[in-house]
């Protein structure tokens, strides 16, 4: 495992999904937090919107998990899913993330108004 | 209150705290996270070595909770508070700071090792 000390770059990596050469999704990994807390990945992901609802997301979702242990990260942390979102909290559930966490109306939702964020996590 | 919409662009604060004309410590408060979580702010805070231990950072984190409440943010958020370092749990515990989420090992503490990290959080 790749060790990220204080002030050791750690790894940043984008991966993106291509279908006939059409860019259908990609993620970005990066450490969470700087020095000491380098060793644990926040990812952000992307899916086209003319491809939702085909399971892309979770393929991404998968592959990132991998990449993440191949890049020497020990978690993967993410910081902002909306708690309404019971398709995406299934989503991350299901390949075994778990609720680490539950901020009170931290996100402006356009129709249902202020809701609560979890943040989900999963060891690697 | 300042509506943080989408897209809008969220206050960041600078506060620089002097003795004698002195810098003796600083904190600057940002949005946590942008577009539909601007209305939650997050705070960094450094004191002068030579002048720790002496309340400055509780001066300096009651001050930043008024001026997050001054810039129209709606909550202050902490994500990587160390779980071993107790000082740092009560100083926040202090003006209403309660802790909403652990990250397991996500510290890697020069001493201890691997420890929890807290998310603590306070209403405005």
């Amino acid at each position: 495992m790749r060790d990220y000390g204080e002030g050791d770059r750690a790894a940043i990596e984008r991966v993106v999904a291509e279908d006939d050469a059409e860019v259908v999704g990609s993620y970005t990994i990066k450490p969470n937090h700087p020095g000491r807390g380098a060793h644990v990945a926040n990812a952000g992901y992307m899916v086209a919107e003319s491809r939702r609802g085909r399971g892309i997301g979770y393929t991404l979702g998968e592959h990132s998990i991998e990449t993440a242990r191949a890049l020497g990260y020990r978690a993967l942390q993410f910081n902002q899913v909306v708690a309404t979102n019971e398709t995406a909290v299934r989503l991350w559930e299901r390949p075994g993330f778990v609720v680490i966490g539950r901020a009170p109306q931290a996100f402006r939702h356009p129709r249902a108004g202020l809701v609560d964020t979890l943040m989900m996590f999963r060891a690697l």
